[in-house]
């Protein structure tokens, strides 16, 4: 008798995004004149093309895959060397930290990533997760029986959730009970927060004394604009003893439907054997992916390569901008409608309170029904995030110059009121 | 303190294709002259270029992504639609196949599927495998705690094996001890073995009798040549109740460095809950890939769907002619070297009896160093692979004829007598 993973069922709805989608799906067969002048300001997705440079690179690549001479099948299992030489080198030596291209792992997304690093992490360590996040932290610790049962909040049982507010300016502080394992991102998804180098040292000081490990989500690393704002965990001193960081080529490269992506897991983090023996992760992770996984798409891997040389980061730099640039109208235009507005500075994500008394799924509705906008509510991002909503950068200009009038207008512009 | 997942130290040694790999690395250090003249015919790796049809489709798709007019992110979670549609109605309804695109899910590639399907299933589940086997059904069931340790013929606690000899052909005899899940391979990796839609019909009869699920893996079946062998497990009646069926494009398109595959989960597949409900496990399959990953490039999905156009297919069918040549040229060498020889006919490794007297191992040095061609030593498989010894159709013709000539030849050709 086959028996089914029963944690699953413990899983509250659909994925948020899957269940914005159905929402808009049915409001645009409902309302088909409103659904022509729909602007999505939801999912993170980026609209702009891929960089000149990628592009050639890519086309190259799926020209070696037409001939025998330069066929490749079967790639190493962290990646082609020269990619990842090149990051260790330009994304983390560059900056004065020490790093070896056998600790990087190319993979299809910082996504995948965050969910494959527990099949290598006991069943026992005491998870904390800050509130709002990124679901896939949360949802995947539940898959892998980390949680009990969610409760009336959609907060699950045996998370040690870190509350991130406008008053600890969406930075968590240290828990007050143990915890083993600690997800971090910034900036931050979605508060489009930042944390600055004393917050993460004193996140490296507890991981360090607890023996603790920091699961560091760097996605959104390339829309920092302050100099103050460390870019990588591995800045702080002490990280590499107790950090594995996310990348993804995503946000950056416009790779979000090419899937490209890594993560650097140091050799000198350690976690323990149940019998009390301190081991590499190194090694466990690299069996994972040699059991697992046949590298990352040649042409995809060339792409990205690609992001590494001048004329790749200048086109790369040109992208973050015009995304930047949207950041800052859609970011005034929400402050011009005298809503509260974090974010958006450091990170293409804005992060807004809703009007009192508006809960963040009726914002939701409200902005998508009067405005024909569409934004994430706060609250599917966890129970801190009720009471606002996120507004996305990834669009061109023409939508979100749009957008922001649609927001910032008077008259039928704001959704609080009517 | 941070705990890793123990399970893994009960792994053995490196997975088999890097422990062969780095036997090679050092031959080949020591005895540059040899490694001048090394044929590979270990890894089943292909060697041809790609299908003009797929190298088209690519260059259109990067194309794509170059303006913004055309350009995608995120895809859908299973796979693009008119791909799986494809999928649906030429792998499988024009075989009179009952099948929905929305039980198509596509992967980058078998192998991933084949250890990302433990994600959905329970930890009780007795497994069965066969012996020998593709590492990775063994070693992700090793990795997810389903095992206990190894034992001295390296075969894990907790598994029921399942023997593939020449008395029963290589196809496995139902299990005497009753088992909840069953990994069946056919056309095998590495015997070569096929089964018949009997053989099939027996184990669908077992599983629907018992509740068990056979996780199919049919990457192999584009090499089938006899009419009368099932390409599916959903060829056989019943299958649709109790079988996942995994298919790769690595063998067929040469996909093995651009990475694509798919599973086919039916919706009728049901599994228990642990208090007895019984539950699709279509809908945690879903969810897993809506949780952890983006679904597979863009380019490459495209690439791989020019497969189901007619000059797709042409060329396809021109690359399988030319491996299976090569099969014939092999195998038929290895016969006149004296060897007794199995597989080769339905697909593309040749499945060899060492001499007597001679490890796989042995067998795997001595064609290293005395022919300098790599071939995979049966142990490699599990404890009934010992023995034999794979030799892989994947390789240009001329490096085929080389390495039979080697084989067949009088004089220094036979690797058993001195």
């Amino acid at each position: 008798m086959a028996y089914l993973n029963d944690n699953y069922l413990k899983l509250q709805a659909g994925y948020l995004f899957p269940e914005i989608a159905r929402r808009v799906r049915e409001f645009c067969a409902a309302n088909p004149d409103a659904a022509q002048r729909l602007i999505r300001c939801g999912i993170g997705d980026v609209t702009e093309p891929l960089p000149p440079a990628v592009i050639a690179a890519m086309h190259h690549a799926v020209d070696e895959l037409s001939v025998r001479e330069t066929f490749r099948g079967y790639g190493h299992e962290q990646g082609l060397e020269s990619f990842r030489e090149k990051i260790a080198q330009q994304d983390y030596r560059d900056r004065g930290i020490e790093m070896a291209p056998d600790e990087i792992f190319v993979s299809e997304g910082s996504k995948s990533d965050c969910g494959y690093i527990l099949d290598v992490l006991g069943d026992r360590n005491r998870i904390a997760i800050t509130d709002p996040v990124y679901p896939v932290y949360v949802d995947t610790n539940v898959m892998a029986g980390h949680t009990g049962g969610a409760g009336e909040s959609g907060r699950y049982e045996g998370i040690t959730y870190l509350p991130c507010r406008a008053e600890n300016q969406f930075v968590p502080e240290l828990p007050a009970e143990p915890v083993d394992i600690i997800y971090l991102c910034f900036p931050n998804n979605p508060t489009g927060a930042v944390a600055s180098c004393e917050q993460l040292q004193s996140w490296v000081d507890y991981a360090r004394e607890h023996e603790a490990i920091i699961l560091f989500d760097a996605a959104y690393e390339a829309y920092i604009s302050d100099p103050q704002v460390p870019h990588s965990i591995y800045e702080i001193p002490g990280a590499r003893e107790c950090a594995v960081e996310f990348r993804s080529f995503s946000k950056n490269g416009g790779f979000t439907g090419v899937r490209c992506g890594f993560t650097v897991m140091p050799k000198t983090v350690l976690a323990r054997t149940s019998d009390g023996r301190q081991l590499p992760l190194h090694s466990l992770w690299h069996r994972r992916w040699s059991t697992k996984a046949n590298s990352v798409s040649y042409p995809v891997q060339r792409g990205a390569e690609a992001i590494y040389t001048p004329e790749g980061k200048e086109q790369v730099r040109a992208l973050i901008d015009h995304y930047m640039g949207n950041a800052r109208i859609l970011r005034e235009a929400a402050e011009r409608a005298g809503l509260r507005v974090y974010g958006g500075v450091n990170a293409p994500y804005i992060w807004v309170e809703t009007p009192p008394g508006v809960t963040s799924w009726q914002m939701f509705d409200r902005m998508l029904e009067k405005l024909n906008v569409v934004i994430t509510p706060g609250s599917g991002f966890g129970s801190c995030g009720e009471g606002y909503f996120r507004i996305s950068a990834f669009n061109s200009r023409e939508n979100a110059e749009e957008a922001a009038r649609r927001l910032a207008g008077a008259g039928d512009g704001l959704p609080s009121g009517r």
